[in-house]
């Protein structure tokens, strides 16, 4: 039976990359069928596997250039029963899309506002008066495209050819080394895997802050990154995203993890997990 | 002579609320008059201080539902020659505005994304099929909901009354305690004040991360908020956005960032200041 793959769509955009690369993955090692499921909103991505209409989601959690997508980390906190089954890298490469004849007639841009971020010094050079419009996605505008020849969209050059929408100029990021982080996850247990990515909240910051990453290097374990958000209660109380370069099928992460307890609120260990070889994704075309 | 405070416009935007708390502390504390002068982006009311066209920049930092604000967090790493003079707290009540006779003709509903994101569970109450279109400032689409009745604005009531456009519902903000933190920032030293923050880069996060935070520990210096940021130079490679209960004028602080100098790679001290007590913003009738 086919697995199906919830991303946010419509279609055309990195997360239905993400999304296709994962799926041919799955064919080519387990000759196993997907189908892919496109949803309006990235939460609404992550509920659906939360309420059993998906049985994977697939979803950007940070860029390079514009940093944690925050809407994921905090879905992910309150869909508690969500495990990371694997990460992959997606390289992201804008164009400026549009039906007018030249660039200088583009008077609109649509784009998803990390996108429209990511673009803006290109646009402040070549479209400094171009009214610029946030997106609820990269192809959310693209469709209202053909009705109106001095607007434009910022998307993948895959999205121009599926929208039949012509690429005006490639590649319109800022820094050539943008790309994309996206975590792939299920209902079931993760597998184990390199990386290992919790969540937890704490009493009170000061030292409490400092213990936990202390068990962590007192462990020789490297802390790949470290995220705060907002608990929503009162400003100042935050929870605390970590990956680790830690897999807890070993005994010494799991004893980590177990002290760790003792120090955090709440703790939740959102995976153990590997990241798709970068060669896999580079060899998709998209 | 007029102080000129920049601030994110245009007219009845939340951060022009703060500017206005600010001028009339100002006005009553040391007689001093004040423009305001709204700037289209937050890069750029943080930029008209730092190229001299304004003498204050008022910007949002961070917001107790939606976490930082990364805009201003990544200019002034940038245009590292601004320093805090001081920080206030505003307390954030969304309102429904519209001209439509009631809530469920709405059709349309603009704002900023992060007023939009505070609403969420109401929007979704009360007009699920509402689309919800992101603007750059909770007032810029506020001139066109005359023009159509089946639209609809999320902003304060202040941008109610300055626009016209009656109130439909208030509060419809998920969370009772929305609260967002602002800077005042200036190109003159800070005076000093109870809070210090800092920005840093680390060559390589594991150890490194630990080292910094225990030279506060060590000091009993608190640290009431931790934010990592992308360097934008590839995916792993953060910066650092650091607060602490602590004054740079006394001396244990003076020799902990001397200590924190030799473990960062770059240290940008941004100043230390006061918050504008909360009597004073209650008092504010906006």
């Amino acid at each position: 039976m086919a697995v199906s793959i919830a991303h946010l769509g419509p279609s055309g955009t990195y997360a239905e990359a993400a999304a296709l690369v994962y799926s041919n993955w799955l064919t080519q090692n387990f000759h196993q069928e997907s189908l892919l499921c496109p949803y309006p909103s990235i939460a609404q991505t992550l509920s659906a596997v939360a309420s059993e209409q998906a049985d994977l989601a697939i979803v950007p959690v940070e860029n390079s250039i514009e940093g944690s997508v925050t809407t994921t980390l905090d879905t992910l906190w309150i869909l508690d029963n969500l495990q990371i089954q694997r990460a992959l890298i997606l390289p992201i490469s804008h164009a400026l899309i549009s039906h007018a004849n030249k660039i200088e007639s583009i008077q609109t841009i649509y784009s998803h506002p990390q996108a429209l971020a990511q673009c803006q010094a290109w646009l402040e050079r070549h479209r400094p008066n171009a009214q610029l419009i946030p997106t609820n996605s990269t192809t959310e505008a693209l469709q209202q495209l053909a009705d109106d020849v001095n607007a434009g969209g910022i998307s993948s050059q895959r999205a121009a050819l599926l929208y039949k929408v012509p690429i005006l100029a490639h590649p319109v990021n800022d820094h050539p080394d943008n790309c994309t982080r996206f975590w792939v996850l299920g209902l079931q247990p993760s597998t184990g895997g390199n990386y290992t990515s919790l969540a937890f909240s704490v009493h009170d910051i000061p030292g409490a802050l400092v213990k936990p990453l202390d068990i962590f290097a007192q462990k020789g374990i490297n802390l790949s990154r470290i995220e705060s958000r907002p608990t929503k209660r009162s400003l100042g109380d935050y929870l605390f995203f970590i990956d680790l370069e830690a897999d807890t099928r070993q005994s010494f992460v799991q004893s980590a993890l177990a002290e760790l307890r003792q120090h955090t609120d709440t703790l939740k260990v959102l995976g153990s997990y590997d990241i798709l070889s970068k060669s896999i994704v580079d060899l998709a075309d998209l």
